[in-house]
């Protein structure tokens, strides 16, 4: 609905391509093996590193700026736990080629549509701006160790505030570490957070202007109430330059961020000289299903199928589906289900732990291939009554006026 | 459609499950390593051996015939052509525990109705029964080596005849061999063929009557012209017992089949004690895309959305993700693009280099937050035309009307 176009990248790269720089965490979890052929291979493990070559190797072929999104599975050799595991969805969606609020703010609107039509319930999409926090660092004279602080500051809601101060001591003493823990856990609401942070950020700043026109968007769209301006917020990754955020799901914040993401300045320097910026998202599809189903909010479907058709003479399977390719058709999903007349109790059984909704056999006896002439009893298993002597038209039509 | 329901599984699994029997082709071009925790890992090579994996798990919670489809990527390390690269999209569905005509013909409409669904044009289903080809061998005294003279009839299409009868004498004698491709070769209408290969497999049998079903449910669903029965067709795999089927576009034959299957007696022997019959069939995806591209029949999309409106004052984004909204809603997929009022030109040219259909600029100056109050310009950009002064509700008709 918001115009994003799907592409999809192999699973399987060269290791060299996907882990580039190499280095860190990332790389101890990568699945990397030699194949048959000799070449060094690697599952990616994340779907930005392939949207980066991808992008570089198409660049000329793509009408910026390029909105995509990625959904498919991606692998990492970590430890497993609830709504983690080794093999995971992601749920990529990205604007490259635009640096400007109005695509941070497309993104932020999708993030809470698409996490709504998920059945999220009410979410808070957390937002701070990682300029803005450099700016800070500037202003105590820590800048240049701002990795190392990014990293401690990004566990605070795991390893709580004593155990981050401690961490943050260690690399810039008492007085710094207090100050980065201030900064972060200044709390209030959007323009009271926003004042005190321009205040020790050094003032007002490119930064501070574009948290204020997020703002501005928000309240004129009517969804301010989904959206926390959070200094704690600021992602573990190197490469974000701009805003970021996290989102937290208000029945079961605990379980921890949904959806998260950022402004990079620099998407794919690996691949092309072309500074490429953008903004992305990305949906945690598992843990989000997970959350879903401790809340008792995920639907259980059995099967896709509407109706099935009782074929209670084994000799006319033309016949049925025939007559279900009239209902699939109008859109009604339809499957044809071997049955016995004499056990009809059997077949409703039957068609009701499939998940299905309506049970239809044929009651005539003299009419033979003219399905016009066909009449079938349905069977409606919800409200557990039948309706008797319909015409496929009428059958078409009964399911059709229910749906509305 | 037809009530089959999607499943997943994981793509990595351990190596003994996948490859349980071993042996054979598929065991060389299987991608298979040790991971950091010392296990002997693969990825999974089609979906079949999964499928009968879960289901032998999942069995006391499946409700019988069990439906379902697959669509998902396999990996085998071999040499790669067009249509069939190393990685590849499988895409597949089985109907377990029911060996009927029926759940045969249901396979095969749903092959039939998929491939056009998927624009592939004209297809002819070819059809055989791997049980008839097992009777004939009975006749001429070769059951026992059957699986070695299925491998070889199998690549009758590729290698031509001359070679198949070198290949078969080398197996079984110059007169059998014969014999063998004389079978395989037999021409004719549906009816005339079975009738011949009825005569030289010993007589009406089973498999003979199948056949003689699977006819009859076609000419009366009034779909016979989609069918061959083609004894040609055996399907080099072990597994397959029944009818067995492979699928060719008539306008590019030479392609090879896209979507074949067939009826096996036992799917998870490997797994389970329960004897599970089924019927399934596999869609071609990669070799079907690689025709349709050749064809000239592959739809190019540069994009998903119907529209765009342009971001004239860029401190209203908040305003335009909210009219934007409105469109959404309506099942109308737009975006919001930054574009300079001075320059709708470029803008236009910017919409439809994105595919878009419809691009709209607002127009009036006054009206502020309230969105009933503003009105655009909706330039059509495949009619190459403005209509003015036109409300949401007016820009959301007119798009609604188009579609109808």
């Amino acid at each position: 609905l918001y115009g994003y176009v799907p592409i999809d990248t192999p699973a399987l790269e060269y290791a060299e391509i996907l882990l580039g720089k190499g280095g860190g965490e990332t790389e101890k979890q990568v699945y990397r093996f030699t194949d048959a052929g000799g070449r060094d291979i690697a599952l990616r493990f994340d779907l930005t590193v392939p949207l980066a070559r991808f992008t570089a190797a198409n660049l000329s072929r793509l009408t910026l700026p390029f909105k995509r999104y990625h959904i498919a599975k991606v692998w990492r050799g970590e430890n497993t736990q609830r709504g983690r595991y080794r093999e995971f969805m992601q749920c990529d969606c990205d604007t490259i080629g635009d640096d400007s609020d109005l695509s941070d703010f497309e993104i932020l609107c999708m993030m809470r549509d698409a996490l709504g039509a998920a059945g999220a319930g009410a979410v808070v999409i957390h937002i701070n701006h990682r300029g803005l926090f450099n700016r800070f660092l500037d202003s105590i004279g820590e800048r240049e160790k701002s990795v190392a602080i990014l990293r401690t500051v990004d566990k605070l809601a795991k390893i709580g505030r004593d155990e981050t101060l401690a961490l943050l001591a260690a690399i810039c003493g008492d007085k710094n570490a207090a100050e980065i823990v201030n900064f972060v856990t200044t709390e209030g609401g959007w323009d009271e957070t926003l004042e005190k942070l321009t205040g020790v950020s050094g003032g007002g700043s490119p930064e501070t202007e574009r948290l204020h026109a997020i703002r501005r968007f928000m309240l004129d769209a009517g969804i301010a109430d989904s959206f926390k301006l959070d200094p704690s917020i600021t992602r573990g990754l190197d490469y974000y330059t701009g805003i970021v955020y996290e989102t937290f799901l208000t029945e079961m914040p605990e379980i921890g961020s949904v959806c998260s993401g950022g402004r990079y300045g620099d998407l794919a320097g690996l691949y092309t000289k072309e500074k490429l910026s953008g903004a992305g998202a990305s949906i945690g599809l598992d843990r989000l299903i997970a959350a879903l189903a401790a809340l008792g909010k995920l639907p259980a479907r059995s099967t896709y199928a509407a109706a099935a058709i009782a074929a209670l003479d084994a000799g006319q399977a033309g016949l049925y589906q025939k007559a279900a390719g009239e209902l699939r058709g109008a859109g009604i999903a339809c499957e044809v289900l071997g049955a016995d007349a004499k056990k009809l109790t059997a077949f409703f059984i039957n068609a009701e732990k499939r998940g299905l909704r309506y049970a239809l056999f044929r009651t005539d006896e003299a009419a033979g291939a003219d399905m016009g002439q066909w009449r079938f009893t349905l069977r409606n298993l919800a409200a557990r009554n039948n309706t008797e002597s319909l015409s496929l038209h009428d059958v078409i039509k009964y399911i059709q006026d229910e749906r509305l």
